[in-house]
């Protein structure tokens, strides 16, 4: 029986159909798709020199490149595990991320050089093979990207099921114990198959890796728009002047940015005098995009097809996809994070099971052969996330009758203020419109009277004259007076997670006792 | 562990978020993708109250009808497996495919219900459950499929695996012993994602199965459209009249045809006069489509785009495809098939077993998620076509730089003549170019001298006044003297298959001695 399926096929059919094709930019150094799945399989067979095989964790860490993206797909290509650590991670949560998965090799480039070293050097042994895929000289102690290339004849591809494990992706680090999520090589695909229709790829586009690459919101979208075998441009990290600069100079037709990412981009004044003319389609995601930046993106960018896509790693990532056509003014629809992808299902359900009708707000839960695995060696955390091929996303959100989702917040940072439940996500939507206001995160902190109370956290525009009272009677105008904030606090910045989001659970803390609640 | 897929998740998904649009429109009467969710999740109760459990069989015997598209999604909601039976065999072919499958239940409609009967009357007892799902009075020794949707409520889907077998079609009854191909959710569904894609499918579509439902070809492609949300219109079968009806009066966008139902639209005069100006894609192939036919079809319909699609059962059946884009008058491309989908690797081997480079012919070998599981109850003839995850397609062809498949012929239908190789594909297309020729099919018959000599079987088109020497004096102008035929042969009609293609190992029969190569 055959039910082979591999991830790198991708490539391997790009280097049959486009093999004259670009497939990867970065600094000045290119390769055709014919030279790519070249390099992929030689590499592979370096990989397996070095003793990875079938099941094996390769993990990455490192800035962007085109060598990482040829990592996206070489691990596939034996049956081995893409695991990719998080650059803004601590040293401690990557060494536990490589010790639970138990990872053969860890590629590394220059800006890790020295905690791969410091890895390579302490006592726990979390690794025994080092890749060096950086720019400069391979250190002593570690083997050559591309030595392994040149040394190597292509590997015969190791026959993979579609539900073998394909990436092993970290998440919640910063909140919490990191978890690896097991996504398969069906899963992926499929995932990447829904955004690539919702975005509508095409052979001719030209994608960048702005966001980074280890995060499963650029790999996801930068594999649906591979799928369609649009050429890969990188940057190293992401900045204004980067990205302005490869739009320009590489023909950057589509990139994902998340909100963060957009707001930097409409607030440099870099921005207004560059061309972006060849950019054809900003995605947006990974974060909840505010409604004011998200107006403001759509008069400043005309000529830009805005497309949004929410997820989250658990579905290899995509939920849902509202399409550039949804982006006009005054739409209701843009405050919805858009439908189903193409093989995605979903309901939303109370806390008891029971499916809600059309309307209803409760908990978005997903199904559809994107779902992931498992979380690796946590048993007990899957059954609480995935029951009967059902992810529990943890957002709460209502369905319309045309399937569009409406995210009303996550589960966890909802306020229960009285007897009443607030959306924090919607008391800041109504403050982001508030002029003045740069960035706005509303959190529940422990009220005598009420249990909760809800707080509004925000970040002003430089020079903008705007106080406590201001806030308060915008919302007033605006909501009911018990989803409005008692207090408002004005700070300099938020923390954030490596995909922009603002870490509430950071702000909380110091408002609850250690322990509370709220605190994950 | 979750790698729950199911190719019912298709119409799941559009009851969310399209609910209220047209899923199916057949002889006047029409449901929503909510109404036929909902008809699919009950008549799948019916199906599981009749002993369905999953895995088992359940074999339809019908011609087009909006009950046969339901049909393609209800036994996969209780992880049961379709086997569409042919229209065009005999009675005891299908009874072969019913006993060899061990299906649990048989649905029929009125131009099968004399069959049935049959099937129920004979001592074979192949099967014992018959489901009528015709538009009259059902027989007393069957269930009403009407009935059973309106006695049982929705259940819960069943879990299915990606690599579960979700259809079983029977092929090559006509020239052999019929073989049940397994195909699996995720091998169905990664194809008509390559076709999706392909097509350019779009929510808005309205696709018409004016070829048979039960082939390969028509389920492939209207699952395709079905997946981008496009409505479904079903004409009962084929005729010049019901499409063109169906095209003017139900705003047909999309449709499959076979070059024989090309051929046929393109000889009524009807067709002058009809409007389908709504049709926007005409998808051909499912056999080879001459030269000559294609060039007229881009001269007479203007404004519709032209699609070829390549493929065989084995395959879920999509192998390749030839855009829109490639159908202008004098491209080369013209001539082959187009370019593997977008999950599909290929390559051409020789005999050997060696991958041969650019330009040089040999058998096209195909792997991907969408190959079959295998033969059912046939380990050895699974063995021959599917090694490693690679389906050998019996095809013969070559690759141009570019990844276009250029087929030169069916490997068994290649001439041997002297030592050379004559591709029969080859000698057809240019004998298809003759004015006078309706049709033609050319055959290897034994000869004294050479072993085969090349031999052509016409069909001329009313009136048309051409001899045996004007054929050969046409293709000495085109095409190398040993690749002329030796003898013209001019014919009323040849044998076709249910897919429309011509029988050549029926047309070979009456030259070589019973068990010659070349019959199968």
């Amino acid at each position: 029986m055959s039910d082979f399926f591999n991830l790198s096929y991708i490539p391997e059919r790009l280097a049959l159909v486009q093999g004259d094709n670009i497939a990867t930019i970065f600094e000045g150094r290119q390769h055709t798709w014919r030279e790519f799945q070249n390099r992929v399989t030689r590499l592979a067979g370096g990989l397996v020199a070095c003793g990875v095989g079938p099941q094996d964790f390769v993990a990455v860490l490192a800035e962007n490149s085109d060598r990482f993206f040829e990592l996206y797909f070489t691990p596939a290509w034996i049956g081995a595990v893409l695991t990719p650590l998080n650059t803004r991670w601590s040293y401690g949560e990557n060494l536990y991320a490589l010790q639970d998965s138990g990872a053969k090799v860890l590629c590394f480039d220059d800006s890790f050089r020295d905690i791969a070293r410091q890895m390579k050097e302490s006592s726990d042994h979390a690794i025994e093979i080092f890749i060096y895929m950086g720019e400069e000289n391979c250190p002593a102690w570690a083997r050559d990207y591309e030595q392994l290339i040149l040394n190597h004849d292509p590997v015969t591809q190791i026959q993979t099921k579609g539900h073998d494990m394909a990436a092993l992706m970290y998440t919640g680090g910063t909140t919490g114990t990191p978890k690896g999520v097991m996504l398969s090589h069906m899963g992926i695909w499929s995932s990447i198959i829904s955004a690539s229709h919702g975005m509508g790829c095409r052979d001719d586009d030209i994608y960048l890796h702005a966001a980074p690459m280890f995060h499963v919101g650029d790999y996801g979208v930068s594999m649906a728009a591979a799928l369609a075998g649009a050429t890969q441009v990188m940057i190293r990290r992401f900045s204004v002047v980067g990205v302005l600069d490869a739009i320009s100079d590489q023909h950057v037709t589509m990139t994902l940015l998340v909100p963060t990412m957009v707001k930097m981009l409409l607030a440099d004044e870099k921005t207004e005098n560059a061309d972006i003319s060849n950019l054809r389609q900003l995605i947006y995601g990974a974060s909840p995009m505010p409604e004011g930046l998200l107006v403001t993106c759509m008069e400043r960018l005309t000529g830009v097809d805005l497309v949004q896509v929410y997820g989250q790693t658990e579905l290899s990532p995509l939920a849902t996809v509202l399409p550039a056509s949804d982006h006009t003014f005054g739409n209701k629809r843009l405050r919805s994070a858009g439908r189903s992808g193409l093989c995605v299902s979903m309901r939303i359900e109370d806390a008891d099971g029971n499916i809600l009708p059309t309307g209803e707000v409760g908990q978005v839960v997903v199904h559809g052969p994107h779902v992931m695995l498992g979380y690796w060696n946590k048993p007990e955390v899957t059954a609480q996330t995935l029951k009967e091929g059902w992810v529990y996303t943890g957002d709460a959100g209502y369905l319309d009758r045309d399937g569009y989702l409406y995210l009303v917040d996550r589960l966890k940072d909802m306020i229960i203020t009285g007897a009443e439940n607030v959306y924090s996500a919607e008391v800041e939507s109504v403050i982001s419109l508030c002029p003045g206001v740069l960035d706005v995160a509303v959190i529940g902190i422990p009220d005598a009277e009420w249990g909760e109370a809800v707080h509004a956290l925000v970040i002003l525009k430089a020079g903008a004259q705007v106080t406590e009272q201001d806030i308060i009677r915008h919302c007033k105008d605006r909501i009911a007076d018990y989803k409005c904030p008692r207090r408002v606090e004005f700070r300099p910045d938020f923390p954030l997670s490596a995909a922009g989001k603002t870490l509430k659970a950071e702000l909380r803390k110091s408002y609850w006792p250690e322990g509370g609640r709220f605190v994950n």
